[in-house]
């Protein structure tokens, strides 16, 4: 397989210099291809790596990954040309420039529109990224699955931590009320695996570090 | 603590339902307080559980769980009057009825958008919910962390799946495109924890089943 990297910054150099060592075709497409940079990315991903400007690497491969800040995205793929046939995988964000949010989508949320309604309330987001068989047995043999909360108050959100804890999550602050734009489809995503894409409810998530 | 329950339905009655075995007051409010379910379920979360309105519940409480339907939210939580000084915990989602979004919010996304730029492409959204350092070596001791992939053309999607699991990521078909919706935010999701909430670019995470 060929893949063609459409962008080849932090994430699309890192993607094709593994898949490169994986023994995949990759070329690297950039607005700077000659660039002393993308030559030594391409140095070091291996014989089967090699540099291509944007509209090279989308001919020369079957599949592209899309791997471009925003703002370039539409230029660039639009830029192109014909991709008929073409697997294009997106791994870009919508991001605004200080990563406040999306610069499409979420707009607002119902946490935001609950602290509008109720006067005078500390309003904290929490308990609705999981199905309440969840809630009501958190138990995933040794491993604590994570239940995120957020809100503009800290003095609310410490009260509400224990609650989460006590039931036996391990409780994420995820920031700001307006960060229920982000658990508020996190939901979604809990309800569609699910229910729509076979994996049943008995499913949570655990937050990995190292 | 007093905890409130507003709406005890699954959510609501889970919930304050465990409270109640650790100890806490728990008052379920309901619009049909006296109702026979209702007194089934405060007898069995035990001796610190009772019934009420939702007026009442919301009176005697400090800490008040909202866990109504969507629907009845607005009407529910400007019936309880002033709520100053009174932790209101917000689990509810604002879920279209045929659960296949949500009313508020998320509207679009990039991979939509993309996709009406990328003529003839087959278009996967993939590799954009963590960083590019977890991509580079997503090992988090013997867990593998989870990468989620959508799309609206399932013989370009079983083309991205070993790519993904090939890096070493469990890959979770999200269904259709329209789900970058979701995807997207979950983005923003790991980069305020790695960045605002102070968790550090070394994160991932696990779906956990049973």
């Amino acid at each position: 397989m060929t893949i063609g990297i459409i962008g080849s910054g932090n994430v699309g150099g890192t993607l094709g210099s593994r898949w490169a060592h994986l023994g995949h075709e990759v070329v690297f497409g950039s607005r700077k291809a000659a660039g002393s940079g993308m030559q030594k990315l391409a140095a070091e991903a291996g014989p089967t790596a090699r540099v291509a400007s944007l509209s090279e690497a989308a001919a020369a491969a079957d599949t592209l990954l899309l791997s471009t800040p925003w703002a370039a995205a539409k230029s660039t793929v639009e830029g192109l040309g014909d991709l008929t046939g073409k697997v294009l995988i997106d791994a870009l964000n919508p991001l605004l420039p200080d990563l406040s949010g999306l610069a499409v989508g979420t707009t607002s949320s119902a946490a935001e529109q609950v602290a509008g309604w109720a006067r005078g309330a500390r309003v904290v987001k929490a308990f609705n990224t999981v199905g309440y068989n969840i809630m009501a047995n958190p138990v995933f043999r040794s491993e604590l699955p994570v239940m995120f909360y957020c809100g503009d108050n800290d003095a609310a959100k410490q009260e509400v931590k224990p609650l989460i804890e006590e039931l036996g999550f391990e409780a994420i602050d995820a920031g700001p009320l307006a960060q229920a734009r982000v658990l508020e489809p996190f939901a979604l995503l809990w309800i569609s695996l699910a229910y729509t894409q076979g994996l049943g409810r008995e499913i949570g998530f655990k937050l990995l570090r190292r």
